[in-house]
């Protein structure tokens, strides 16, 4: 016997996008670990386990994006998501999100080493982010791609973070904020992109509410990773 | 061609017992949140999430002992694990320690739906008891077993945890600990014959070294699940 969900009609496009779109104050721009790296409270030291611990889930990106195309039948959506893989991996060992990364990392004081060997993740950050990538493993396609659409949340929340880290924070050097100026070309684009092929393809109520409980998954993982790291650089709940 | 850690010799069984306890710095016993616990240092509303929160890990105990009989060929080892799932569930809804645990949730407050709902489980601890019921799912079920080896140092623990919770936190009722007393009745006998199960079954080295690495992963979910606690407590690391 079908569930309720099931046979309830599907909300109209504009209902599930603001459904979507409803979940924004539970993203992490309000957490008290953002609110201290965007107001200059953090030390050398905390920026470094922050650049270190945010490296591991720069690293889990191209394997759960990957996973998304293992499970995905339709290849329109393939083909336009392996520019995602791209976008992290680099078309070379020099280009790519990570690399950009490891050059933040780099310009904060670690060394290329000590960040790929993730001695520094901590134990929080490391299940909640094997959590995301195992969700898009387990998952149906859709859930993953609609678990990726706290992008539709973070282009003006990048443009901020860029401009209150190079004031505060005028020590790091202006290559080290490459991975956030590349990001910000894509970051728009990529999310209305994304929040089309989602109302696009959930086409049940079912689906529809699958779709926001990845979204909420996916608020919880970086909650989850930023009550890590403050708790350990210092700050409090 | 074999690894290094493959064709190297085994360690005697006196130096392996030694690797593994050589973990107890490891262990949770020092960590700041248990030492505000036995300190008295929490107040009921840090008593409740703690309940709450260890209650998420509770339930995941008979599903990862069930995950390791699943991946477990040996009928010895199977028969003698039975017994652990019974543990936990209990023969019927009456008894078993997950049904002690809510007697303790109760005790200290709150309603048994609260806690079976979940809602106050938070994000990080959930991450981390994912974590481990997929450890047992997937990694061999020797390393499965050899996590659990964290028994090996709590006799102690839980006898000091008893009594300093009684003195610092008189008002829980009696009943309200027997989870607590039913554990310390059976841990110090199940903390040995795991470790002879272990080290009779770790024949190689590479076996050797992947039972101490479970180890340490089994008490990096005991310190993410803490440092969650104590981060929404008020705690500092």
């Amino acid at each position: 016997m079908p569930s309720v969900s099931e046979i309830r009609n599907p909300w109209s496009a504009t209902e599930f996008r603001a459904r979507l779109y409803g979940l924004k104050g539970s993203y992490w721009d309000r957490h008290p670990f953002h609110r201290r790296l965007h107001e200059g409270e953090l030390d050398k030291e905390h920026l470094r386990l922050w650049a270190a611990n945010r490296w591991y889930y720069q690293c889990c990106l191209p394997r759960k994006d990957a996973a998304i195309i293992a499970n995905c039948p339709v290849p329109e959506v393939r083909r336009q998501w392996l520019s995602r893989i791209v976008y992290h991996d680099g078309v070379d060992a020099q280009s790519g999100g990570a690399e950009k990364w490891l050059r933040l990392a780099e310009a904060v004081g670690l060394g290329r080493d000590e960040v790929v060997s993730e001695r520094l993740v901590l134990p929080g950050v490391r299940f909640a982010v094997d959590a995301y990538t195992d969700f898009a493993r387990r998952r149906p396609w859709l859930e993953a791609v609609a678990s990726g659409l706290t992008e539709l949340f973070s282009p003006g929340l990048l443009a901020h973070r860029l401009g209150r880290m190079r004031e505060h924070y005028p020590w790091i050097g202006e290559d080290g904020f490459a991975y956030f100026t590349a990001r910000l070309d894509v970051v728009a684009a990529e999310g209305s992109s994304l929040l089309d092929l989602v109302v696009e393809h959930a086409e049940t109520h079912a689906q529809q509410l699958a779709c926001v409980a990845a979204l909420e998954f996916k608020c919880a993982v970086l909650q989850a990773i930023l009550d890590s790291l403050d708790y350990h650089s210092g700050g409090s709940a």
